[in-house]
């Protein structure tokens, strides 16, 4: 390498297309001589790749918006003679694609293919939000797959969208399938009853190839960007795509993928996909899935899984599930208290909850925001284990003696804004000989005084169990309980009684609806602006599409662009 | 209330088994003018308890080590009436079971059963972990139900009786069925082929009494008690029963059920796990599942579906798994180096790689143990996401431009340290045209040089893509890469050839086993220390029992314990 020639050239806020920049660099490596060559917008990331390659001496006088074009060669000749072709190169491949007969501007393209619903938007991450603007101003859904957006612009796009019934995808959203139509990176798949919502790229690429494989299909695949289930942004997106979905009648099933969300914006999207009317399979990276399902909620644990669930509920729907038919309404006083002796039910029951409830304060919190400040004074949704050390110092742990938990729940019990006692009720060796025996009456009492009041008494142990199984699961039953006997059928029947799960999915948006023929119904058409193989790519796909001569405004000089926004903000 | 009268009595440091004080209580409430009792020790909790339940005038004047007696009463003269009975109530309950037919040392317990290979020890916290101590000195397991016991303590404990070949379950240990018979709190379940390690007490209830409603069995279920699987304690009693499983014939299907793992000890009990020869049913709460299999360990998302996992598993075992014969040798190069160019397919094997793999960096770790210091740097095992913002600045997508991967392919292999790179191709629309014709040469390279170096490769895409699922897995499988379709069978496929799961479960104690015999052939016995319906509960399984007629070492006094304790030490 003592021996090669390096030889760099930098041009100072130069824009090209991505893909021209990769072409230039393979026909700089294809020139007589050149042994290795690198063409990359000058951040420091990209300047350290280089000088790993060995393709830079020294430190480069570029900055992040400057083309940084270098060659090694075997001589000093050869590398210069390379440098020197660049301008060749770039018109080369400029005249293949016929620039003269492309729109230059949104406008324009938009008379050309007035069809078109779609905008995608793909060129640099500075440039975007202002395209993406644009487009919505035309009334256009958004495709907006450039990143190195900021989360400022991502809310402010998300919110003008959502008030205008439009969708924004993105930023960095890589994968949408819509009618049929893959958009940005998307695998072709068989049409199909199974809808996705995906804050995830490759996720929903994944998903969508596994229900192909299995045989199944896709209706439609939304894509939503990686950042729109973070608090800021409060899963705009998600809902509209969730909404749009639950209308759609040819989605049956439906899979939301995300990359790990944030908790509060977790709970809120649950609630919402609790409306959807259909089977919602849910996979959140590295969220505790809080058991297998939850009412029409299916948890998966990975994306393989999600695709195996969906396709399996596509084909054969409990019927149980699709009509809910003895649902009884939510109760009117509004909060849960849960009354564990059983640590582990406890935790369990706590991992289900915070998927359905909120805000929901535990003793066992593992978040702050969920602690419980005293562990004797209940507030919103509480959930207690009775069996902590804080309460069984000098005490009977709460499986032998229920005296604590027998004030506990009358103090409960009194309280006007609880809808919900939850109980466990653990049999076996070593435990109170006979729990309902003491709790029944407990539970009866509380009932009378207030008869709206629903408790739940989650039951474990066996028929060979000293208190007999079922005797005790009899004995609470006829003292006013709902009997269950997993923690995940607590959580559902919580869930249906207290979870406050809207009356519709659109009903959690307060904004009007994304217009369902527009979108699933209409063969999609598009303008493109940026990578042109996302152009040719839907050309190909038998879509209408148009791609723009799009340059940067001002000719990338920030100064100007502000200018010439502020000018364009103030006209009529 | 205003009217009725409140009278209360402290005992200072008097100590009473809470069983009687629960008895003590009952008995006052049925003696003549009575409205309510209370018994307790005088903590803070129990005193704002008593205060709550209107039974506290003012701030006690007695401290956490105190008997408190409060009563109220329609009259003065009732409740001081009451007080006064207290003796009297105290010896009527003392008499019925005969104390003085009861050894009142461990020794003379042991000298009447010398088979008893248990101790029960359910004394109050603070006395013990030295009951726990004498009896791991008499070579004895022990079942520590006692909660309020020092983590230094528990420490102590574990690391003897693993040096020991015993096993100390707790402290906080509510549940274990050894051989068939209950300690402490415990389901009756039938006798089968699963056995069960749980660092949660109802945890174990509810899968063991789910297998039993689901026709299945229990052959050992080994509680740990729930502080096991912290960082300090490093899960000794769960590697020790993992082990015991392990080598049990009866044992055909194992479960571990945990409250959340510390991560560091998740992962080195996962990897002992992967050396059992059993299909392992994995259930950590809030410990988000790396997906539903990777190799013999399952990962259940709530105990009913552990349950539910074990028992079909326990039913008909899939051949492969029980004799994994043409598993490859592990590599010798230790590190892997994963490029992903798919974001969430790299979060999700990250999932899965932390369970299997230690320590794994990534610039995509949500921990900051995990964070990868310089993402131009592996260390370690590594997991890149090369679509991320610092990678894609004026640059083409890595799904579409292969050159950086190609790149830091060929740097990764050069490291003599690395033993597999781990790929993902995606296939679509927008994609690269052709990948595999540019990877498969780069790999093929890579294993010219150092034909040692295993390249995996995880392809996303189906048969319908533009190029062509079976096409490019040939040419990607010609090339010399181990071709995989799922993110799981990916992190399978690693762990078999870079996990360092030991050769044995016992391999990892560096301990003396504990003897299977004793533990799982023979009939139980136990001396039994604290709660006497433990001792009942026993007897009625039909296994023998000396229950102990223990007091607290010099009447409780703290300062003449130590000096006991240290005469003790001193003797020869």
């Amino acid at each position: 390498m003592a021996l090669d020639h390096l030889r760099s050239e930098v041009r100072p806020g130069a824009y090209y297309d991505s893909a021209v920049l990769m072409q230039l660099q393979r026909n700089l490596l294809g020139l007589p001589g050149v042994l290795d060559a690198g063409v990359v917008m000058a951040t420091p990331a990209n300047c350290e790749l280089l000088e790993q390659s060995g393709l830079l001496a020294g430190t480069p006088t570029a900055g992040p918006n400057d083309l940084l074009l270098v060659v090694r060669a075997g001589s000093a000749a050869a590398a210069e003679a390379a440098l020197g072709q660049v301008d060749a190169l770039l018109a080369r491949r400029r005249t293949s694609v016929a620039p003269e007969f492309r729109p230059r501007s949104l406008e324009t393209a938009l008379r050309q293919l007035p069809e078109a619903a779609w905008v995608l938007v793909s060129v640099p991450g500075r440039y975007a939000a202002g395209v993406a603007r644009e487009a919505l101003d035309h009334d256009r859904h958004v495709f907006l797959y450039s990143n190195n957006v900021s989360l400022a612009d991502e809310v402010a796009l998300k919110q003008t969208a959502l008030a205008r019934g439009l969708l924004v995808m993105g930023p960095d959203c890589g994968t949408a399938i819509v009618n049929g139509v893959g958009l940005g990176f998307a695998n072709r798949v068989r049409r199909g009853p199974v809808g996705l919502v995906g804050a995830s790229g490759t996720g929903l690429q994944a998903v969508t190839s596994r229900l192909h494989a299995l045989g199944s299909g896709v209706s439609h695949a939304l894509g939503t960007g990686g950042r729109d289930l973070k608090a800021e942004v409060d899963a705009i997106t998600a809902r509209q795509s969730l909404d749009l979905l639950a209308r759609d009648p040819d989605t049956k099933v439906i899979v939301i993928v995300s990359k790990p969300p944030a908790p509060t914006v977790a709970t809120r999207l649950l609630a919402a996909a609790q409306a959807a009317g259909k089977p919602v399979v849910v996979d959140f990276l590295g969220y505790p899935p809080p058991g297998r399902q939850i009412g029409n909620l299916h948890f998966a644990v990975s994306l393989a899984d999600a695709a195996e669930r969906a396709a399996q509920l596509a084909v054969g729907l409990p019927a149980a599930e699709v009509a809910p038919a003895a649902a009884p309404p939510p109760l009117a006083a509004p909060y849960l208290r849960a009354l564990f002796s059983g640590g582990t039910l406890a935790n369990e029951t706590l991992l289900g909850l915070q998927a359905v409830l909120t805000p929901l304060f535990s003793n066992l919190a593992s978040s702050q925001e969920q602690q419980l400040a005293d562990p004797l004074q209940s507030q919103a949704h509480t959930l207690l284990d009775l069996g902590e050390d804080v309460f069984t110092v000098g005490r009977l742990h709460p499986m032998i003696d229920n005296e604590l938990r027998l004030r506990r729940l009358k103090q409960e019990a009194a309280d006007p804004t609880v809808g919900l006692i939850l109980l466990d009720v653990v049999l076996g060796e070593g435990a109170h000989p006979d729990p309902a025996a003491e709790l029944g009456p407990a539970i009866a009492a509380a009932q009378a005084a207030r008869p709206e009041l629903e408790v739940v008494a989650l039951v474990v142990g066996t028929d060979a169990d000293p208190q007999g199984l079922e005797a005790q699961k009899q004995r609470l039953a006829e003292a006013g309980a709902f009997v269950v006997e997993t923690t995940t059928a607590a959580v559902s029947r919580v869930a249906q009684r207290l979870g406050r799960a809207p009356a519709s999915v659109n009903a959690v948006l307060s904004a009007p609806p994304v217009a369902l023929d527009r979108l699933a119904r209409a063969p999609l058409a598009a303008v493109n602006v940026g990578l042109e193989s996302f152009a040719a790519s839907l050309a190909g796909q038998g879509a209408q599409v148009v791609q723009l001569d799009w340059r940067p405004p001002a000719g990338g000089n920030e100064k100007m662009m502000a200018l010439l926004a502020k000018m364009k903000k103030g006209a009529p």
